[in-house]
């Protein structure tokens, strides 16, 4: 059996995980090696129906526990059907958001108690790990200030400034949670972060 | 704070419940009682948007424990929007299926483990337990042989015959399993089944 690498990116809207991805992704592309990218909810036809119903905004009356355990229904498709394939294979995956996602948004954000939704995610990728997952940080006010330029918001999105400073000490409390996580400070220089990412990505290679 | 009661009927398909909540819901309304009846999955807009994604034979990809965690989500969202509510105004709710056929479908039928099962439904239903559970039971061959009868079956209806009879055993294990289980052999009449079910919850109102 060959083994894969899984890499997630992790943090606030705003803390630049795409445009760090899409560097890591050219990068690993230039040096021959296959990737798979996914991003949460979604990633799957059933995955991507289960995200509609989550971030639709005319579903307002949706109960917290019920949205925690949607996105933990759409991670265990997900994990099943694209990315233990994936790795069964040799291949990289890349993930934009994962379990820890759900930790701060729905355990910390919506007040549901971490514990209980890493209980619900532990049934939801039954054993799978991150090789490795990059934390990347920004203020409060630097991630307010980038979201209010975006264009429509959707359901998560909209859910108010006491939430998304919840979720934003969500993160700072997962820095050191785990030994597969490296924090990494979103305001220093693009190139700066991704060559930080390359050095720990070539050393597990 | 006013307290309701909460009534559940399990049993395979073709197990006759429909028919005796039918009976159960027409008694208590002569007697005055505001009852309110679910069914699951589905019973609020955001559990029937999720019980299309769930029955649909176009996602046979589903995996179980997708399958198990959209069956909780649409629980959450059924016990926190009418459920607690109707129970808190002091009503009599009525549902068709609850907890226990997760256990039993997913748990068993998926052979997910019914802790693991037992697990996520205490997230998704936050404390609540049945006040009563009505249980019925057939045969194996019986069930099988009503359901041959029904019209085009959804996906869980599809899922095979196997599947089906570790159902059916899933429910042969329950009864006895907790106290609020009352286990009725559905081959007897309705009337005399019917007669059965009103004396119990007589005893609890």
């Amino acid at each position: 059996m060959k083994k894969g690498l899984l890499i997630t990116f992790e943090g606030p809207d705003g803390s630049g995980k795409t445009t760090q991805i899409e560097l890591l992704k050219a990068y690993l592309s230039r040096k021959g090696f296959e990737i798979v990218f996914t991003r949460e909810p979604g990633g799957t036809k059933i995955s991507e129906k289960i995200r509609n119903i989550i971030l639709d905004n005319d579903n307002s009356e949706m109960a917290d526990m019920c949205e925690a355990l949607l996105y933990a229904a759409s991670r265990a498709q997900l994990v099943n059907e694209v990315i233990k394939p994936a790795l069964m294979e040799g291949k990289i995956v890349i993930c934009d958001r994962f379990v820890q996602s759900s930790i701060v948004y729905q355990g910390i954000g919506r007040n549901l108690g971490a514990d209980r939704i890493k209980n619900i995610n532990e049934a939801a990728i039954d054993g799978l790990k991150p090789d490795i997952t990059f934390l990347l940080t920004i203020p409060f006010e630097e991630g307010l200030k980038r979201k209010s330029k975006q264009r429509s918001l959707d359901r998560l999105e909209n859910s108010g400034d006491e939430f998304h400073k919840r979720v934003y000490e969500g993160y700072m409390s997962l820095i050191n949670s785990a030994d597969y996580i490296t924090a990494i400070d979103a305001n220093r220089s693009l190139e700066d972060i991704h060559n930080h990412i390359v050095k720990i990505i070539n050393d597990l290679i």
